[in-house]
């Protein structure tokens, strides 16, 4: 096998549609005969519904239907089964679904939604997880018996003993906010019924083949007779993780008019309605003996999930994973209450609880450093994951280059010693990462399937499962499978986004596409060349072990004279007696683990390790913190695309710096106030600061070529590194995001204060 | 195996999109951006072009791109390699492609078009097929020697002595004329290239994986690039079985512009442009002994093949195998010239050539039988072919019900003695047909793959590169698999018409698709049976060999209450540790044979059989001949779906009694004078027959579930059943079709003058 097309910086397969404009994605399209839906929601955190009257709105030209409670399934929707497609008696969150329309245009929709004429009986808000807890407290779900959603803990080890052993203790309470995943594509779905009854969802969900089977239930409908087309998806980041209701409202709408129903948020209506990332309150203790070696890790947990819970039980699987097992720890514990609000729905983004998670743990262990004397990077080499290790919690590290990667970033202060200008201070801080990087069991099936072909001309066809949201799946497995044929990356073919087609994939999350896809597209590719290889043995007349695939051609191998294009070998292959042509199949599903209630299990058939080293300037008069610039160091296994990884890297980081620094979404009352990037504080290109990004590659046995994930790794380690810079800056401690000017500034202010006072 | 789905009545898979009319035909699809392209044409049939002035076409606000012959790739288009794109200094027939226009309105294109300044030097046409043969005649392609396009010629025995030793010889010469397709749908594609280059095009055409070759020979780009999707097809008949100039015309056209460009014929342009029926000028002797053997037969054809070739050389094979072996004839021999001339071109359609052979053939039988003494019906009973039998021809025959159809249809005469009223006649005439039941290796492979997928839910899809016009490839296809895994029709989804996923296959053509494409169906959906049964075996704890496949379960033989659901199944064959899903691949090529030059081979994997008797009454008046009834038998081997049988031969008959008795293209000066359905002459659901259908049920070995190809076999048999039974009516021998009623009364004036001439 050649080594042309891995490693090598080749552009995403839609790169030009992209960049050209004529990529079709889900806002862009139009279906024959489409009607535009609107959904009227609650501005009520907690109300009961008394009555609905959609006389009026009815009256509206142009409005061929209108849903309420009454009218559709009472069903649940979503993975945490609390969600009604329409809300019949009450609503439990500003934006709650109440009643629907479908009309010939959305000047028409939007009139008749104002018609709606709902009276509603507020009830007392609840907005704060603990108060929810309390016995007094209002069911914000009647069926159930109390707020607490779900309680979830992890421990191995005895915490209570190692806090006692410990040489040194730190603790503290981080407060983590909402942010939201502001993908530049809000949330769409076209929903159109065939003549036979066979629904076809449009849709740039990231989880297809789940969302068939979820959508089923919600509607009551065999969900093999759904078919989920993804167009061009726009960025997810999680969003399109779970099934919401208004995906199940286009469905209901087209059902009752028998015509195409299309809901397509807008940025104000998606800062609503969309799920954000889970806030967290934490609680944590770090220990270590004096020697330097981390002891006892134990925090304790309060997760705001909102209204309804969507994939709030998932979340603390992945935050348990970073308190029990990023860096050595002998004993740990995590405990988390997961916590019905009236506040925002919370789901899936990218990184799953990493983010909070990482936050957490690498802020105290800079402070757990500091606190032994020690240096924080000096304290965390000592303390890395090493490879051929399992974690006391059952993840099971085959390769790890995390020692490597802190030193790489660590040389960052080698640069450092500029000097401040004037009324600024700069410092640098670290942190680390672990991350599943061969898939996560989240689901009882973690497979993915490919269908290679190749044609009469050469020309090959990958077909997968798989799900393409802008990073890079497209090209990767591309790479994959031109690597194993031996073809350019132009005579291969990437279909994907049906899953009337393509095999079941389940969905882009976890990193997981380039390890799990890839292996199953590597296994297909494989499959095609031992048919391709085994016809033109018998043509060149030579052993398939002597034969290489190259260039598009077969040769012999050491005599590069006797070759044969790939193209002839398929129509000799193809055109005699008894013919074939070449078709393959690959189906991976990872050796990894579903973990139990008690989350001990290996999630994922390896893990990617990364650090980043974050120089900052603080303006000690303004508060701004402005960070100077990135150095990361990913061990990713194999880099099949550096160029792709780079792009994951820099996302991430821009993803985690506008988490650590920027991002604010203020929810008073229940309510997203402000909805619109102008006020929200997305990071801009003008505020990036220059990113070096170094791969230490190790090889992995299970991946494909050697690689794992990638793609959540930029984020978790942002927030905490940037915090912990400013200490190196300016000595304060935060335990809050985003570190905006006030609160440095109140930082400082408080920090100076104890100076004088301790003078 | 159960026995449920095959034999069965099932609608169409797209009956209901089809009669809701929301089914998206060629015509129907727009794609964004879209221009639309028209194409400039020869009024002459011959003529040089001296220049060309665009100048004020290209300044129609509107227009994109004009394009003449010097614009485009001097390739040359079709099967017979002779059709420039557009042509630069010669036009060879009315309708020639002389310029070609893109705009943003159909408007602009017309009013473009018409401004085009073409100088012509017309040429004299050579309007006639024996003229263009003369010596002295221009060459219509002055880089060949001559008119002759091809010479084909097929022997076997000793014709020359046969035809001394015969007892009785007739001859006759028989004039056969154009007709043309005329699907519901006329011509049209859309062209659209991607920001990559990536070329779709969008297409009603027969053959999407010869299109792309020969797509992509004409246009210069590779054909792997090239990515064909059908759109639901109305209706095709053979025009769509080659590639003509308008296609490429639309892929340069989108070329020039980086636009989509859709190129649609209207029903003149339709009548005016599309390839017709191959007319035929033939001489033939059939001879027999006293005994009623026959003997002989001996054809000289002359082939109007047009202005280019497209597929005139491949139509004389099917004539050939017509006389050589349909009834059991030791002496055959078939000469054919295949002319160039200025007239229109002609193509593939319905019969490829049977129905005029099975024409001049069948009329003959009638003729010789007469003149033997002998009844028509008994003459053809002795001499029909018999199973197991390989013709001198090459043709290996397994099953044959033809005797048995004819004995069927033979039973007419019993209820004949209905009295005629005043002024008219009645008789009823017979004609048999043999057909390619087993598909028919034009190309080097007559291959068809297929996939089967079965989901989580028991849900099926088969995604199969065969081409669906209206025949029914969704459902039989449907139909095996369903049978095959014992679930419901609705449980199976029919997914094709995408060379970018499907896999190859040669298209719809030779009646093939049930037989081959239904055989790689079988093949696919055997080994997804097999690994669902592989998974039921161990969930049950019995051996595979237990289990039957029904109604959606998998049920241990004998013993119903064990029984599992499908999708049970599969799910546990997924969601279990090293999980798999269900995916299988088919692939069928025929065990037949290309033939030679000889037109020796067996060009079909078996072969199927028809007879039809035709009740006439001719007013003897008018010349008016109506048809009273059609019966008709045929061997198609095991029916899957007797309606979509049913439908085959009830338009084929269509086809066939307006080739026989009204469709009529005036064709003066080398142009279609008459371009309307007004004019035409096709038949109307009023002057259809009442058509009762019985099938002869055979079990091919080789065919799926027994069964053999129905496409063409209701055509070829009716125009000679009809003028033997205005022989049987009124005595006269008609050697022309259609048997219009001047036509008729000149035969029976004719007829009266020699009457009383004898007496």
């Amino acid at each position: 096998m050649g080594d042309s097309w891995i490693g090598k910086r080749v552009p995403k397969r839609d790169a030009a549609a992209k960049t050209t404009g004529t990529i079709i994605y889900g806002h862009d399209l139009r279906r024959p005969g489409m009607l535009h839906g609107k959904i009227l929601r609650s501005p009520f955190p907690f109300a009961k519904i008394i009555r609905i009257n959609t006389e009026r709105a009815a009256a509206v030209p142009g409005v061929k239907a209108i849903l309420t409670g009454e009218d559709v399934p009472d069903t649940r929707i979503g993975l945490g089964r609390d969600n009604p497609i329409l809300n019949r008696h009450v609503v439990r969150r500003v934006g709650d679904e109440v009643a629907a329309v479908a009309a010939t245009s959305m000047d028409a929709a939007l009139e008749a939604i104002s018609l709606i004429d709902v009276t509603y009986e507020p009830l007392p808000a609840i907005l704060d997880a603990s108060e929810a807890l309390k016995a007094e407290a209002l069911l914000i779900h009647d069926t159930r018996t109390s707020n607490l959603h779900d309680k979830r803990s992890y421990v191995h080890g005895d915490p209570d003993a190692a806090l006692l052993e410990a040489d040194v203790v730190v603790e503290d309470t981080f407060l983590i906010p909402y942010v939201a995943p502001t993908p530049m594509e809000p949330s769409v779905v076209i929903a159109e019924f065939d003549a036979d009854g066979e629904l076809t969802v449009y849709t740039t969900n990231q989880a297809p083949y789940l969302m068939q089977y979820e959508l089923g239930q919600a509607v009551e409908m065999p969900p093999g007779r759904i078919r989920i087309k993804q167009t061009a998806i726009g960025g997810a980041f999680g969003r399109g993780l779970d099934v919401y209701p208004f995906e199940a409202v286009a469905v209901l709408l087209a059902q009752a008019t028998r015509q195409p129903v299309r809901i397509a948020y807008d940025r104000q209506e998606e800062f609503l309605a969309a799920p954000l990332r889970q806030p967290v309150k934490v609680t944590i203790k770090t220990g270590a003996l004096k020697d330097g070696t981390l002891w006892v890790r134990d925090a304790r947990a309060l997760l705001d999930i909102g209204a309804y819970a969507s994939l709030g039980t998932v979340i603390p699987v992945v935050m348990a994973q970073v308190v029990g097992s990023l860096y050595r720890v002998p004993h740990a514990r995590y405990e988390a209450d997961l916590v019905y609000t009236n506040n925002p729905v919370t789901g899936a983004m990218r990184g799953f609880g990493g983010p909070q998670a990482t936050l957490f743990v690498e802020a105290q262990m800079d402070r757990l450093a500091v606190a032994l004397g020690m240096d924080p990077l000096s304290f965390r080499l000592q303390n890395a994951n090493r490879p051929d290790e399992t974690t006391p919690q059952g993840l099971k590290i085959s390769t790890c280059g995390l020692k490597e990667c802190l030193e790489m970033v660590g040389s960052m202060r080698d640069k450092h010693k500029e000097p401040s200008p004037p009324g600024k201070r700069r410092g640098i801080g670290f942190a680390a990462t672990l991350n599943v990087g061969g898939g996560a069991r989240m689901h009882r099936s973690d497979g993915s399937g490919v269908i290679v072909k190749v044609d009469d001309f050469g020309q090959v066809t990958i077909t997968t499962g798989s799900t393409e949201i802008g990073q890079g799946t497209d090209v990767v497995l591309s790479q994959i499978v031109a690597e194993t044929l031996g073809v350019s990356i132009s005579a291969v073919r990437f279909v994907n986004g049906d899953t009337g087609v393509a095999p079941w994939d389940v969905g882009a999350h976890a990193s997981r596409t380039t390890f799990v896809a890839g292996n199953a597209a590597l296994q297909a590719a494989e499959e095609a060349r031992r048919q391709i290889l085994e016809t033109a043995a018998e043509l060149l007349k030579v052993d398939t072990g002597e034969l290489v695939m190259r260039d598009g051609s077969v040769y012999v191998r050491g005599r590069p004279e006797l070759g044969l294009p790939l193209d002839k070998i398929m129509r000799a292959r193809h055109f005699r007696k008894d013919g074939q042509i070449v078709q393959a199949q690959g189906w991976y599903d990872p050796p990894n683990e579903q973990v139990g209630s008690d989350m001990v299990g290996n999630l994922s058939a390896t893990y990617s390790f990364g650090a980043q080293a974050i120089e900052v300037e603080v303006d000690t008069e303004t508060g701004q913190v402005k960070v100077l610039r990135v150095r990361t160091a990913n061990d990713v296994g194999r880099v099949i695309n550096p160029m792709l990884v780079e792009g994951q890297l820099e996302g991430g980081i821009h993803m985690g710096l506008g988490y650590a620094l920027s991002e604010t979404l203020f929810v008073e009352g229940g309510q997203v106030q402000n909805n619109s990037f102008r006020e929200y504080g997305i990071f801009t290109a003008f505020d990036m600061p220059p990113i070096e990004i170094q791969n230490l590659e190790t090889h992995d046995p299970l991946g494909p070529f050697g690689a794992k994930g990638v793609g959540e790794i930029g984020v978790a380690p942002v927030a905490p590194a940037v915090l912990n810079a400013i200490y190196d800056a300016v000595g304060i401690r935060l335990n809050r995001i985003p570190a905006r000017p006030e609160m440095v500034l109140d930082a400082l202010e408080t920090l100076q204060s104890n100076d004088r006072t301790s003078r």
